[in-house]
């Protein structure tokens, strides 16, 4: 596990190794908008226990997010948000046979109680996990909103800047 | 448009009226949890400078999480959520003719950028993007905390209290 | 919890009680041939501590098959599988906006090490988890082996008497 | 933004630079039949007010079409023509991991009220995009019917002078 | 065959009579914003000679949109297109089984060269190609671009006067 | 099993007695059209054996065209075409829960080596299963190729003579 | 045009040149049983005439089969059945973004009154109307049911000579 | 065919040679958990009675759990579950058109009364089908249960012993 200086405030978890490809677009973004982070392996269905105590540990150890990347049969972000109240976004990676389908309905349909905040499959969807925990610190945390305020701001104008889709 | 007494801390916004039928399962949670909402019908389509309006002022007007429904070509939640930095989490209204799958799609596969949490198609979704704003204000209110440990532990109890499907 | 009479080799669980609708089925055939089970509501999501309880114990307790169903993002059969080497059969719930597409690859799209076996959506796949279930059984007990052979050579003399689709 | 000399007629717009891979194959088409246009990125989610704006402006500035594609969520052809009555015809850019069908929905399954003419997904979508704005203008234009009706006669003429697919 | 007094400029063609509860969609937003139309059944399947003359005969008849409903296989937008310049609106209908996925993608999937516009599945997308058809029209006939902003300022009062989804 | 007075040149076979209402629409039309015909349940999976000898006395009995419906992992057409080298006709009959898409795949996807032609889902595709099968007995049969025509020049004055869709 | 030296029986058309890569392994396997047949480019929608006049002559051309291969929205199986009565099997060419399954639904579900038989998409599928092709012929030519048979045996026995899948 | 010195307990089938690179992984955990196995290529299109034959001796042969592969109309597992009460687990090998979806309905929707306990698309569930066959051994025999403890307990330790996702 690694973890910036700072107590981690966002918990970044994937169920496998080869989820990282996908899940450092959250953690790339998160470093930008400087919120302290953590990232773990963390899988549901191999490491079950590890799963129920990283989410019965989340409020205590002061996360505020977690955000969880899985494939396929994905349980890993709907098991996590059934163990602790701390909000829980998933991102669905991009699975072989199905592309991610299967990842995003594995999320998603979650029933009635327990909720996850699904993101868009791949590393789309990972960068903009991190954004959402950035607006969701930035409720409180007004160096976030800041950092947030400017990156959106940044990512317009740089569309601004370049209305030619040709141009180099 | 309703709010309760005191300030919307969450507005609950639709695409359209029919879409109350399915939005109504988040404003029971919100009510259940004492957070105090709105809600709203506000079109992309047909008034889409109340759009951009109803988001622009998101953030002046306290507001801390946006759930936002629709269906179909599901537009509402993502073009609030580029108009504004409060949370936005989509709701996919279960549509006619594919069941909400293009709703689903629509809202969940937002480009990098500007996320949308997105909740399950349908009702289930409803209720759970209510309790997923409750979890973000939990991070901060401790009253809203206490509401919703106590909502999760009566739904846990709920199930163990009656173990046997068969019985009425 | 419901059980027979002798201790119970098969648990048919469910991740809620709307789900005995279909998961009777799993149960009708379980009795007509005479296994010994036990009925139980076990959700993934909302009685975690209860799964992991019920799966943990379930080779100490004597249950060679567990049968579980759920519909959604259905955790239950993969998360019992991911806490005990029983052998654990998966029935997708029918989903009410998905028709149990979802159920069905958030039950078979397991990653390699937990497997679950997955049957057919609804109550055809409940009955046909009994039935597998009954096939593993029957592996080492004639008695089993004696009525699933009967079952099957039943169903197929039914097949047989008709021919004519016509007739009443 | 680039233009050819006299006023352009359609605009051609897409989300993202990386759409131009795709859509250039419109502007290939209305440069061969000789139709003034324009090209620019305005992507919905990352500048939303230069969406308005264009859209806004589309009638006093002469645009008879709008050609717009997008990808994922794509909700830049809707909304384009939530704000214009100018026809808008929507590409739905392949995905990364949907292949387009998400584009394909979110750009197609627009409620009553406001729509959006729908293409193939892909390159065959943008140069159809092109052919039916050729289509429009022609109504009223017949330099462009001629060049449409010619473009047409040489795209017959093509298969039949080469019927036997094996030869080179 | 029906049509208004004046010559139709829009033709509203379906496979089958049982489209016409879709398509009537369709011709009661022609009525409304005043352009003459006319209604007929051409099934591309059963009456492929009379699809070719509708088409071939569409220029020279007036006719400046031809919306097409069809089911299934839906064939019958994309024949005429192939046999006319004069603009195709394509709508799949919902079909039994497969819920208008079928319909959509046979009328939306057009390779390069000919061009079909396709809007979304039933009625919804019936009404929607009737405004685009207004759109195109209203390029050049200011009474229609009046019509026609005339009830897109209705639609977005209607939203605007009932803000609250639970009033009556 | 029933069969009209003359030999039985095509054989109408389902999975279960629960196909019939299905079937019974390929079995109208080759009435209609007096083709001689049987109609038979024959199960896959209950009724293997017999399914294997239907087949393999297919060519003696004198069959022409075998005509088998089935639903979801629609193993009847595929197994009766691997056993004789009558040509099979498949009918994906509507599933309950995946209206017929698992029918369409089971049957259609076929591996090279074994053919099997595949209608539409549903009613619509056991109608055209006889046809398709009147098609082929009509090569070497004037009598089948009239009655063929007739029914082909029946249905397409059939919409001819009513082009409104609105007349009763 | 190429056909063979004696009168084609079978006519292998295809909508695009690129289809040829999918549609030789129908003539491949037409040549291996020695099936006089023609191939031929004859697009539904660039060539809608040349389509009809194909149709229209394959009867007194002495056409018994029709093979048709095509992609994305593929009308021209379909539409050649609507002009003829000789039997039509549509071969679903894979698409480029949504691998066929567009081009499988265009092609199998078309409405009662005019059959198509579909095989599975691409070369298998091209391979397998070739097949089927055979088998309608081979019910009344000798000399095919015997090539039929000699093929089928063969690739039984290359299947029983190599139980190992391991072996080279 | 290969198999192990002693009796083979568990069958690996699999419907083509081209089946090998997904269902190694089955045989590669059997190794792994010294399960007397053999391999065998059985196709139910091109080898009918082999697949009745080799499914009729199961019993007989002590074979105690089946594996089959198979992609597309993947009948192969089905039919051999119609024709020995010996628990059959089938792996949808991920066909290349339909990434595998069309091989998981095939083999996931058998109809009520002949059960196949279904695995995930491709290689992941080519080696869980194996890990459920060892489950199912593991009932009665403890070295299986053993090996199998053994193996899920090192797949946990991988998991954490390296936290963190960066790590070589």
């Amino acid at each position: 596990m690694t973890s910036t200086p700072s107590a981690p405030r966002v918990g970044v978890v994937m169920g496998s190794r080869s989820d990282w490809e996908t899940m450092q677009h959250a953690v790339a973004l998160l470093e930008r908008l400087g919120i302290a982070h953590e990232t773990r392996v963390v899988s549901a269905h191999r490491t079950p226990d590890l799963l129920f105590q990283y989410a019965e540990q989340a409020v205590e150890r002061g996360l505020q997010v977690i955000i969880a990347g899985a494939g396929g049969a994905a349980h890993l972000p709907g098991m996590l948000a059934a163990k602790t109240r701390v909000p829980v976004f998933g991102v669905p990676v991009q699975s072989k046979a199905l592309n991610g389908m299967d990842s995003l309905l594995s999320i998603a349909q979650m029933p009635t109680g327990i909720p996850v905040g699904t993101l868009a499959i791949g590393k789309a969807g990972a960068g903009n996990a991190a954004l959402l925990a950035a607006a969701v610190l930035a409720l409180t945390d007004p160096a976030v909103a800041e950092a947030l305020d400017a990156f959106r701001a940044t990512q317009t104008q740089d569309v601004l800047d370049r209305p030619d889709p040709r141009s180099a």
